[in-house]
Parts: C-alpha cells; structure tokens; sequence
C-alpha cells in the first residue's frame, strides 16, 4: 500500500500509524482523532480518484463536512496500525455521503456515516462540477 | 465566567477561544476540532458538578464517547469567542447522554448528540457510582 | 483574569486549562502542545496590545515563528491549570523576540525564547508596520 | 518506503503527508505540527531499531523530549509530501541527542536539534538500560 493507500471496487483502504500525538492521558487515542484519520482516508480517496485540494482551491472551491454520525467501539492504542476504509455511497447535486471505518486486523473501532458538501469561497453551497462529479461516481462504482 | 465556564438551570456555558491551532488552510475552524471543544465544556460541566478526572482515574475508572452525531452548521473562524453550552439529559446505568451546541453570539455552528460511557480500567463498562450519578443528576435537573 | 488574560509591566499572563486533547498516552501533556499554549498566549498578549490576526490577514500581512528554542523542565498534567506568560524583548525591523514562560503556581514547566517575523502574502519578509511597531513597543515597556 | 520509513547508514527517512489538520488558516502548515513529525520520524526510528514504546511502558520508562531547538525555513502546505530525516547523535548515560529535518524534494523546511530523556513511572531521568543503548549506537553507527 503507497502513502494515499489504494482505491479498488468502490472501496478505498488507508493504513495509519497510532502515534504518541494521537493518544491521550486514557492511554488510547484520543476520541477526536479518529475524525481525523477518516479525513486522511476521503482526502487520499479523493486523491486517487483525481481530486485534487489545491486544484479545487484554485476555482474558489471545497468540501466541508455537513453531517458526522460516529460510533466509538473499541479504542486503538499506541503503535496500532490501523486501516480506515472509505465508501462513497451517494452523490447529490452539492454533496456525497461516505461511509467510513476503522479496523485493527478485522476488528472495528470505529464507524461513521460522513456527509461531504462542496462549497464556494464564500462557504455557500455550490454544484458539484460535472468532471468531478463523474470521477466520484467511477470511484463509487468501483471503475477508478 | 471563570476559566470553567458556569454551570445554571441544567446547562453549562463555556467560552472558547479560537485560535491558529484550531483552523485549517481553508480559512475556519477544521471540523475535528468542534468536538474538542465539546470535550472542553463536557469535562468543565463535571468539574463544577464535583466529578474529577484525575479521582475517577485513581477508582480505575473512566469515561469515554461512544456515539457522537454531529451537525456542522457554521464555521467558526479564528479569533472568535464561541460559546460551548452543554446540557445532560439521560442518566442511565453505566453511561449518560448530553447535547451540546456551539454558538457565536445567538448564530449556532455546531451540534451533537454525545453519548458517554463509564469504563473501568481494562475499558469494561461499568456501572457510574452511587454518588457520581447523584451530582449528574443534580446537574441535570439543574441543582448543582 | 479575562478570556484573553492580562497585559501589565511589559508582561502578559493567559491562564489555560489541560484538557484530554492536550495529554498523551504517558500521561501528561504531549511536547509539542506547549507550543499551541505559547501561540495563545502570544496571540492575547497582541490581542490586547491592539493587534488582530484578521486585521494583519486583509492587509496581505502575517506572523510566522521563524526559531523556538525549547527547554521542556516539569510535564503538565490532565486538570491543571497553568500559566502562559509572555514578555517581547527585541522589536526589529521585520521581526521580534519574545520569552515565553508555562508555570503552574510557581513551579517553572516550560520556556522558550522565540522569533516571530512578519511577512507578506507570499511569506517574503516584510517590515513590521509603523503602527504595529509602536504598538509592540509600547506592550514592552508596559505602558500598553 | 513502507510505513515506518526505512533506517540506512545511520539515517532514519520517513514520508508524511500533509493534511487538512496539519495546517491553519495562514494557508501553510501550523508550525507546532513539525515537532508531531519529527516525533513521528523519532518513534519510526527507534521501532526499526528494535525499541517500542509499548515494551519500554511495561518496563515502567520511556521517552521524554527534555529540549528542541527549531528553525522553521520554509513552509509546507497542503497535499505536500515531506521526508523527515533522523539522524541520533550522541548517546549518553540517560539520554541521546538527534538532529532531524524536514524536507520537500531537496528543499529544507525544517531542522531541529532534540534533546530526548529516559525516565521512570515518576517522570525522574533513569539510565538507559544497556541492551537499548547498544541498538541505539547500533542505528548511530549505520548497523543496524
């Protein structure tokens, strides 16, 4: 697996490394940080599917996250590796939704349903360009 | 209000300070980032309800998140002043559930619905003490 | 003490509280998060000598921490309350100096002697405004 | 590279991506996110030279950084990869001093000098235990 992990059959796999900046005085990581290794896995998802943030930024463009539904199941702890698996499910007009989650070998940590809007520079909703929109839908079906 | 914000009529209210650390290239708040401040005004509303990390910690016990369903409404930018409120609202057996909100001025950014959980020191649940739910209680009905 | 501390004899103190987010899994607060409380010290203590980040940002203008040399003596921990004290000490033309200080009550946690530059839009180095500068030096002869 | 970067010739190099959450609003990285990969580079490292943090914990020791000296050159940004080079200096009775860099293609955009501590369960400096000092010098030495 190369560093922006690896996209296939609709499914995008990411492997992270549990650093110390990651845990907290609990001696797991921190509850947070999961919302960011999921952001790393839609960020290289999107990158391999041929979206680019600096390219989106360029047009006034970029995604935020509208909606977060997560479950904590069981912690990761320092030196895990852990894989956050991506899913894109559904495209709208002006915004897809994920689903995401977190495993340990086959044993799931965390799970979220994340819903992604596009928005322009002035953080209003904003069409999801046509090219962008069909490379998501390949990703999705699993052709990219 | 104090560095622990102020805890009146079943809700706690916290000022939080945005600063460099908490936004992102895209000019606001970086999405994770809301829940810490959730966390911020969760552990602050149970301080001035009397329960103490560090005691819980020396009974082996904890708490953790294990649902969270977020809204991101707004964006906050940097050096806004955002208002945490917090507001428990079951107690059950070995875990409560709370809604948060984040505000600036009456315009509301955030929200969530935390469900929180009591784990002892292998991450079992584990049933809240006697006396620890008696100050969430209070809390919630708006005695403390 | 305010939300953005106080400024007084050419000195600026900001009390920061420890939460979860700040410690790690050996249980205390991770090194580098030192740095984001001397940045929120810095950040009020120019807040209250008249300087915003936002007003610097419409002018195309910006600070960026060019050298922090660190000494880290005593670790904080969960709960804590601890204090971030700020004294600039040289104003040059495109830079400044500051002593940064962490205690919690007396005891001395962390200090640091950092450079801070101003610089435009594309990150070249630009003169400190004018106005800006005044205000800084005011701030250091405490008479801010 | 594989996760953990690869440790030659008396050099640890690892790979990191630059997310969102690594930068702030000033468009470029947040400047206490280069201690996270230098961290990360250091615990790489030291995992490739045989020494885990998880082992060192049931030992009741571990790392602390006692002292970093930073110049931050140049900024990273968004979507970038950079390499953070590790270098272990010297190695003394209960500590060891490495000089790390950060770099974007050949371009530095960070260096620092660190200062890492062993301590016990009480935070006191405790001697490195001789089995860890050999593999230590072992990796100094380009032999491991």
């Amino acid at each position: 697996m190369g560093l922006s992990g690896h996209l296939e059959g609709g499914q995008h796999s990411l492997d992270v490394r549990v650093y110390y900046e990651d845990t907290d005085f609990s001696g797991v990581v921190y509850h947070a940080n999961y919302l960011k290794f999921c952001e790393r896995g839609r960020s290289d998802m999107l990158r391999l599917a041929g979206v680019h943030h600096t390219e989106l930024a360029q047009e006034g463009l970029g995604f935020v996250v509208t909606r977060m539904d997560c479950e904590f199941r069981r912690p990761a702890r320092i030196d895990d590796v852990v894989t956050v698996v991506t899913r894109p499910a559904r495209i709208k007009r002006a915004s897809f939704v994920l689903f995401q989650q977190i495993f340990r070998g086959r044993s799931l940590l965390f799970e979220a349903q994340v819903t992604v809007a596009m928005v322009d520079a002035q953080g209003k909703p904003h069409r999801i360009p046509e090219a962008l929109a069909r490379r998501l839908a390949a990703a999705v079906d699993g052709k990219s």
